[in-house]
């Protein structure tokens, strides 16, 4: 596979699997694609939120907006150019803020593959 | 590990290796906390370049400015929230321009430890 470049504005964003918030995910390399990681970009609306039991390691790139990452011990609120690492195993409860996010999200390996979902 | 969350203010920039230019790498995550990946930040000053054969599979986010990458077959022009796939074993000329750049970087496997240097 040769050098890709890829903009949010590329990607065909998707209700997240497993919930009905307005959270939306687009893969725009994943399994599909041959390699070991899976990249997107992840899309909230304002005042959103979402449990979920990471199956695989999970990077996320704030790039607009807000986001809160809580866990049974802590809590981290992430904004512009911040990345909130999420590993493997951890159950998480993502939010975010009255005016929305947008991230990016660099996970390995492939959720889709690791959550049944692809 | 518990989720961490990080910003460009708390990385700590080294000289990338093999190479003399205004461009530097923090490592945020890696090899030492025992993940599969590597996480960090890319900071170039203007009109820098570096040429490197990729060892890893190497996803760039651009936070600031803009940076362009070059393969035998393919040039992108990249620029806040753009992401740039460099996939393994790939030859990339990287440039930078007047204004320099601000990057984070995911990696898999660990580039330090592909490249020898950690």
């Amino acid at each position: 596979m040769p050098v890709r470049k890829f903009s949010s504005g590329d990607a065909s964003f998707e209700r997240s699997p497993g919930q009905s918030a307005d959270i939306f995910a687009a893969n725009v390399i994943d399994e599909r694609d041959g390699g070991p990681i899976t990249i997107g970009y992840g899309r909230y609306g304002p005042n959103q939120s979402l449990q979920a039991q990471i199956a695989v390691h999970d990077v996320m790139l704030v790039l607009e907006g807000q986001v809160s990452v809580t866990t049974a011990t802590v809590t981290v609120h992430a904004g512009p150019g911040d990345i909130v690492y999420m590993p493997k195993d951890e159950s998480v409860h993502i939010q975010s803020h009255e005016q929305g996010a947008l991230t990016a999200y660099v996970t390995y390996p492939h959720w889709k593959t690791a959550e049944g979902a692809g």
